[in-house]
């Protein structure tokens, strides 16, 4: 058993108002990197900042890291398409940085990347995987990529409010910028993923095919990125069981996410760590949700044994990741 | 605690009769992204070779990868100027493939990789590194090194017969080109890494210099390279504690060993793995010696109680890696 992290970016995360993913638009370029050392080593080491969300709610990599810490689950980083350095180790499919999906051909390497995720989903010595994502702004990237195929699905956000209707302007501008309509890459993958998606949506496709292909169980981690992913496995042609396993906050903010997965004959695990504690009640409070294979996280620690443990180890990490965080956090260490 | 194991080519391998890495020599590229793989996963994934010597000397890599089994630690793989594709994740720290020391600037990469490679290890957040190398022709590149800081220790080989004198050759032809002399780049490293080196050993200097500066224990898990490696710390003016981990292979076939690390100011630890079952009876015949963080490991299993079990433990990778010499261990397994 293995847990992949696919981290990328999109320039479409710095359109105003996309993504809560880093305190600052300047910073989120940041994000995947500083994300993917943190489920490595615990903190950061290369990336000078620990993502936040403008409110201060901890990135879901720290629960990611906390279940680690408590089951000792092997991690693979895809570098699919970082900007920033990460000391984390990668692995190279090709992928480059994605350009704002507004633009006539955001994702030229996403042809490229698909099939060298596919080999190595086909040749990883695994029974088993987890595959995540960490690529702010990438919910509207996955609702464009989903219009294409012909999806009516919604997207969820890592904001409170999902800012819905800038989505899917920015959708209706990406769809006519590569003179697509909804609908007009359905049953063409890689059609979807090149001009309207970002850099990780074509990797987690390419490894879950791939990975489909050598007879490997797949659960994807996540909420509406990991199910636009699906939808582009399923559009490919690749038929095998697949799972979804997302967070308890992801479901309730995407009551369609039953109906979509039926559609995409997804067996759905939804989880809930129960978070009360500050800074986690953020979650509650409906920020950030998903991501960095949280969902993931929580259905590997459920099955473990240990989900009512992740709270307290998410506490002792995020003590670790922001020293400011502890004070906070003591009282509840002490009674707990 | 973690094994850093830093991987990367040079063309010098490629000069006939320099290196026994790989039963082939147009395929002596693939060694070292092959050893990451067999560490990383047990056996090979991307990579199409399983490498072992022309007289079929298993790669020390499975027994680094037979020692993880037993120990678990954890592994960081460095790209140091690997050639070819591998699927074990990588940390870039901007080297790239070494040229042929007989080339005027080998390694243009060195200063860069260098820096990179010293903030890399001065940031990560462990007590203690073990860091091995896997160059095919590295210990030319290592002699030429030691030659130009003005070092006259003499370097192992990884073939029962030592080429030495075609290796002062080609390290003759390496000063010369370079318009250097024995000597000239004493108390310089960055010269002699840059002019006459691989790419590995100044990534390997670059993290151990960063590691002493934030008072991380390092062990150089390895034989002469890591001498030449440890040369280059040395004159960079880096005086923390260092140790040398290496087999008792490579120890016999360097009688200088001890007087060269008291000159260097290194611990050395020599671990004798014992083993006689074949093919591992190869090591015994003078054949690969080290390599692959291979003395690291055995020092760690030393250190955890589990050297007894390194042989077994290797045979049952070996098997996995290559299905042929499971018929010839089949009656060791049995008996043990």
């Amino acid at each position: 058993m293995r847990v992949i992290l696919v981290a990328g970016t999109t320039q479409t995360a710095t359109i105003p108002g996309i993504s809560a993913a880093g305190a600052d638009p300047s910073l989120v370029g940041h994000t995947p990197s500083a994300d993917a050392e943190i489920i490595e080593y615990g903190e950061t080491v290369r990336s000078p900042v620990t993502p936040v969300s403008p409110t201060g709610c901890p990135t879901p990599a720290a629960i990611t890291r906390a279940v680690r810490e408590l089951t000792g689950f092997d991690v693979l980083t895809v570098d699919a398409g970082l900007v920033e350095p990460t000391a984390t180790p990668t692995i190279d499919v090709g992928a480059r940085p994605g350009r704002d999906i507004r633009e006539s051909e955001p994702v030229p390497t996403a042809p490229g990347a698909f099939e060298a995720a596919r080999r190595m989903g086909k040749a990883l010595p695994e029974d088993e995987l987890v595959i995540g994502e960490t690529v702010p702004g990438g919910t509207t990237t996955a609702l464009a990529v989903l219009r294409a195929l012909g999806e009516t699905f919604p997207v969820s956000s890592s904001l409170p409010e999902n800012p819905t209707s800038l989505k899917e302007e920015v959708v209706a501008e990406a769809l006519e910028s590569s003179g697509m309509e909804p609908g007009s890459a359905a049953h063409k993958p890689e059609l979807a993923a090149r001009y309207l998606g970002d850099p990780v949506l074509p990797v987690v496709a390419g490894l879950t095919v791939g990975a489909l292909e050598a007879d490997i169980d797949v659960t994807l981690g996540g909420g509406t990125q990991l199910l636009s992913a699906a939808a582009l496995v399923r559009h490919a042609g690749a038929d095998g069981d697949l799972s979804l396993a997302t967070t308890s906050y992801l479901a309730e903010d995407v009551p369609e996410l039953e109906a979509a997965a039926e559609a995409l004959d997804l067996d759905v695990t939804v989880t809930d760590p129960g978070f009360e504690a500050h800074p986690l009640d953020r979650y509650a409070a409906g920020e950030a949700k998903e991501g960095a294979g949280m969902g993931g996280a929580l259905m590997l620690a459920d099955r473990m044994g240990v989900l009512d443990d992740v709270e307290a180890a998410t506490l002792d990490v995020l003590s670790r990741l922001d020293p400011e965080a502890v004070d906070a956090v003591d009282g509840v260490e002490d009674g707990a």
